[in-house]
């Protein structure tokens, strides 16, 4: 069968089909689900092939992201909705001129990939069927006995809880959103009581990490490659706003499956997938950590399906360099820390992050770690991997160096000179003293210490996030004494970001002029509340990560169990507001997908600590290396003209 | 001769020596000036002669970037000590290999160039010696008959001013910095009453563009060429912080001709040629304006002297690509704008500038359309040309439309809906209305308007900043309307910005709380002083373009006379201080040579508006119909997968 036959067939299935660029290989090997109806095969057949053209480092799509659907009249994308989609078409609505550029992304036959790598079952009744909750639960047995789970915190795992645990994955199953039948993700959330949708009946790329996570935990793979290898396609789209493109390699920060009436044909519809880059949301954000999250997610599912053959595929190898070019690209900064808009991040409205925050600083490293151990040695990855390491080297040095505070560092900065003009200047970046908030002197406890949220001239951002230091703990971009630090200070501040349901996302709240200026006024960012100190029951799950890998599963455990006291009760919030985490938010909705997965992870990892491994990185020793070598030179000594050291632009 | 034969060839002369990498095809032309004592040519040749390798992308350096100096002792970089140093060696202590990779900014025999491009009087007397003032300067019949310079200003050019401008070229003068012998730039203050030096002993690249534009109006081209030559040297200079390299397009903000001792040898002494690309800056903040200056100033050389051999060169060439790179290079944003951390131009500390601000943009608008007109179509620059001439539509509809304006705009952002998720959203930015501040209110003229200082997700920053806003008329960047409604507000709000002093940097100050948190508490910054809405009378050049460009001298002409009555007295402040200018700031130095040379450029443009043409740039047909067709475009409609449209990665 020819590239542009096997275009031609209208193809249906409950999986989505796409058109591989090395077809030519595989196709034998192709299985056609042909259980819907066949329709209006004559009319894809005239449609014009438009011919591909890439230029060589562009990423290309190949062929339509599209699926098309018979019998119309199907909206929503709720899960229950899905299950009831037994008829569905997918197709290929263009064809390639056999370019095979080696760089483009191209659309691949998903379930060619599947089939030849999973060996799972590939009827589409498989797919679309849910195996019971009993079925796929794990038994309760919690193997308290390994020894990595502390004492003291039994409770938490005792009978009556597990209702809790059913309710959650429950929830999570029927938030899941299914394109042409298969799982793809799952929706934001999934708030019955809410009129105003928003965009929280999409996909977001950062909210579906814990369910993926969840996912994986529980042995249900399918979902999550299917996740990868969708979104990945999304990667390639046409982002633009105003005729401006931004890179290639920007991963969406959202989509959506939408049910649109096809051409020309009332009786049917199709599904697309719509990505939103930024060019849609509130204040026009584009989202640095999607694909920082992506790949994360990618050694995840590797680490924990033992499937590699994922991040081996030529797509999802391009996929991730692509992203490494766009985070590695040559820039005017003198820091080695992305620079970002704000509201790049979690924090997706404007919370004065602009710069080089913390949080995407952390998964930035996390992302180059794991990129590392994915890219398979080849052509043109030498080069990438080289600067890979001198951005984890130099990026780890800044951080742990430069945005480091605990007591002995705050009474430095407390007595520092100003405006020094030197290489050896101790105040580098000139931070006036006074920047000091009165806050923070009462604050800061003896024992413990954590990473600043920002750092810029003139400019130290001395609130806690919460994200950016866990991660940083996940990750190892802060060393074995500051991760315990950062822990212990959560410990003693337990009543500051804890209280009453786990977990500040940052802490303080920006209050009064303060609020004006920096946040513009945002009447959601009130002080306290929302990304202003608000309360985020999912970031449960990155504290428990990050408590599995200092091996101190106790303090997850008792977060946990603050959680669950009324975490179900309250409908699954998305944030919770004051001081003390008191209230349900001001305007969070209910059912938040990611407050169910985070309570889910959290849960699974208290049950199995060394499953975290799946989401840790090590610090490695060449790194360690490099990194005593770098303190001790003298950066005078290496000033002078390049000469023939050979320099890597990406 | 060959190659290395011609670098163990200690060559000497008031000129500094190159290595060309096309040196086969033009070493017969070269001319030796045997002037000086030769010296250790034995020690020099049994130097190491290390092979150059370059990765195909970076610029290389071949040859290092020195100037030796014999019989010590002399120090100090005013153009009075330079005048004494008659001996003087140059020479090349490194080899090539032969290599040209026709990428890289290799060292290229600048009086070869000279020689063969210039046709100018080569012997080194020549250089050293200076032309007196009586017969450098030109008739002071200022051709007011013209027609271009209007009515009721001809007070500035009647007799009795000229012993200010006498006194400001001799200053000028005085200010020149040479490197072997050879004026390559002009110091950044001359003061002598001021004890401390910090860093105004270098010349900075953004501080010599008037003095620069000075030269070349008075027909004086050597210092200006020397200068573009001598930075794009150190573009390919090894700049690290911490082992993290900015990319290699960057230049430098400053440099600084160093007399160090010669190893070995301790009567001897050598030049260096030091630059600064932030490293040593206070804040340790990145100049990104100074490679767009620099483009500006390289195209304003050839219009003025009409030798285009200089930008001709592979190695100039080279340079603006390497710039073009860096700034046209692959992001996450979804903005056509550049983004960059707050201090990183003319205003390079702390002031809440981070993000996109409007300086930035309409250098990099002005550099684009420079650049584009000195790239030599060739391999490689057809995808770059193409990659700029996408970048100039999206940022120019991007700065008219988001950035402007004027009381009918504020009252739309005044009934603005907020928290709109779409496409279409009318609140692209989900500006608050209460942004808007009781101060703008009032000021907006009836009729006037400007671009705002910077846009961000949620946020405008409503402050008038004056550079950006000239430069936006220079370039072209605002469209004509625009432009003359900044001039207009200018005129309208002169009490304002000029008062006793041209020209308030930005208008109003940050006060109170708004300077503690936007500023980080700078007690430079203070209110109404340097940075912070002080007055700065190196605007007058930019101001006097701007009016020439759009046919209003009379505006500039009223800005002189303003200057004229103070600025000497005052010994050419760097800056004055307080709401009308009244103080010379607080920590301003005394005879700041741009303050010098912006006065000098206005008097010399009111006397021949024409020549304002070598600056400015013309919006062209093109880009209106691209903009128009844009404009046109349904946004949602262009939506979908990437297919066949090209893209073009830098």
């Amino acid at each position: 069968m020819g590239t542009s036959e096997a275009v031609l067939h209208v193809l249906s299935g409950a999986v989505p089909q796409f058109l591989s660029s090395d077809m030519c290989s595989s196709n034998s090997d192709l299985v056609f689900y042909s259980k819907c109806h066949i329709k209006s095969v004559k009319k894809k057949g005239s449609r014009r092939l438009p011919s591909l053209k890439c230029s060589s480092m562009s990423g290309c799509q190949i062929g339509s992201y599209r699926c098309k659907r018979l019998g119309g009249g199907l909206h929503g994308n709720t899960a229950i909705d899905r299950l009831t989609l037994l008829r569905c078409k997918c197709q290929q609505a263009e064809s390639a001129s056999g370019v095979d550029t080696g760089e483009g992304n191209g659309a691949w036959f998903v379930d060619n990939a599947k089939k030849l790598n999973l060996n799972g079952s590939m009827n589409s009744e498989d797919i679309l069927e849910f195996k019971t909750v009993e079925q796929l639960k794990r038994e309760n047995e919690v193997s308290m006995s390994n020894g990595k789970v502390g004492t003291g915190t039994n409770t938490i795992f005792t009978g009556g809880v597990d209702s809790v645990e059913d309710e959650a994955w429950e929830l999570l199953r029927a938030s899941m959103v299914y394109y042409c039948g298969s799982p793809v993700g799952t929706i934001a959330a999934n708030d019955p009581t809410s009129s105003n949708v928003l965009n929280y009946d999409q996909v977001f790329i950062r909210d579906f990490i814990p369910s993926g996570i969840a996912f994986l935990l529980k042995g249900e793979y399918d979902i999550v490659r299917n996740f990868i290898l969708h979104t990945l396609q999304l990667q390639s789209w046409e982002k633009t706003m105003d005729c401006h493109s931004p890179g290639q390699g920007l991963m969406p920060a959202s989509f959506k499956v939408r049910t649109v009436p096809l051409d020309g044909d009332d009786s049917a519809t199709e599904e697309v997938l719509d990505p939103d880059f930024g060019e849609a949301a509130i204040g026009r954000v584009a989202p640095v950590d999607s694909g920082l999250w992506w790949i994360i997610l990618l050694r995840a599912y590797g680490k924990c399906s033992d499937d590699l053959s994922v991040q081996e595929r030529v797509d999802v190898q391009t996929g991730i360099k692509m992203i490494l070019r766009l985070c590695l690209a040559d820039g005017f900064d003198m820091f080695p820390t992305l620079l970002v808009t704000d509201g790049s991040c979690m924090i997706d409205r404007r919370m004065g992050i602009h710069g080089h925050p913390l949080e995407i600083q952390a998964l930035f490293y996390s992302a180059l770690l794991c990129a590392r151990e994915m890219l398979t040695p080849g052509d043109g990855s030498a080069d990438l991997i080289r600067a890979l390491n001198n951005r984890l080297v130099a990026l780890s040095f800044h951080i742990r160096e430069y945005y480091w505070i605990d007591m002995r560092k705050l009474n430095e900065i407390y007595r520092y000179k100003t405006e020094e003009y030197s290489y050896d200047a101790v105040n580098k970046f000139n931070i006036y003293p006074d920047q000091i908030s009165p806050w923070l002197v009462e604050w800061m406890p003896n024992k413990g210490g954590y990473l600043i949220g920002n750092l810029q001239p003139a400019h130290m951002d001395f609130r806690f996030f919460s994200l950016g230091n866990l991660w940083a703990v996940v990750s190892g971009l802060a060393t074995i004494d500051q991760s315990h630090a950062i822990l212990d200070l959560i410990e003693a501040k337990w009543a500051d970001l804890v209280a009453e349901m786990p977990f500040k996302i940052c802490y303080p709240a920006l209050e009064g002029q303060e609020w004006q200026i920096i946040t513009g006024c945002d009447p959601k960012n009130t002080p306290w509340s929302y990304h202003n100190a608000g309360s985020w029951p999912t970031l449960l799950w990155q504290l428990t990560v990050a408590c599995m890998k200092m091996n101190r599963p106790e303090l997850a455990a008792k977060a946990v169990s603050v959680a669950e006291k009324r975490i179900s009760k309250d409908k699954w919030p998305e944030y919770y507001d004051t001081k003390k985490a008191r209230f349900i938010g001001k305007q969070s909705r209910l059912f938040q997908t990611w407050s169910i997965a985070g309570f889910l992870v959290a849960k699974l990892l208290l049950a199995d600590p060394n499953a975290a491994k799946i989401l840790t990185t090590e610090e490695d020793t060449e790194l360690v290396n490099a990194f005593s070598c770098m303190i001790s030179a003298n950066p005078r000594r290496k000033r002078g003209p390049k000469r023939s050291k050979q320099t890597y632009i990406v």
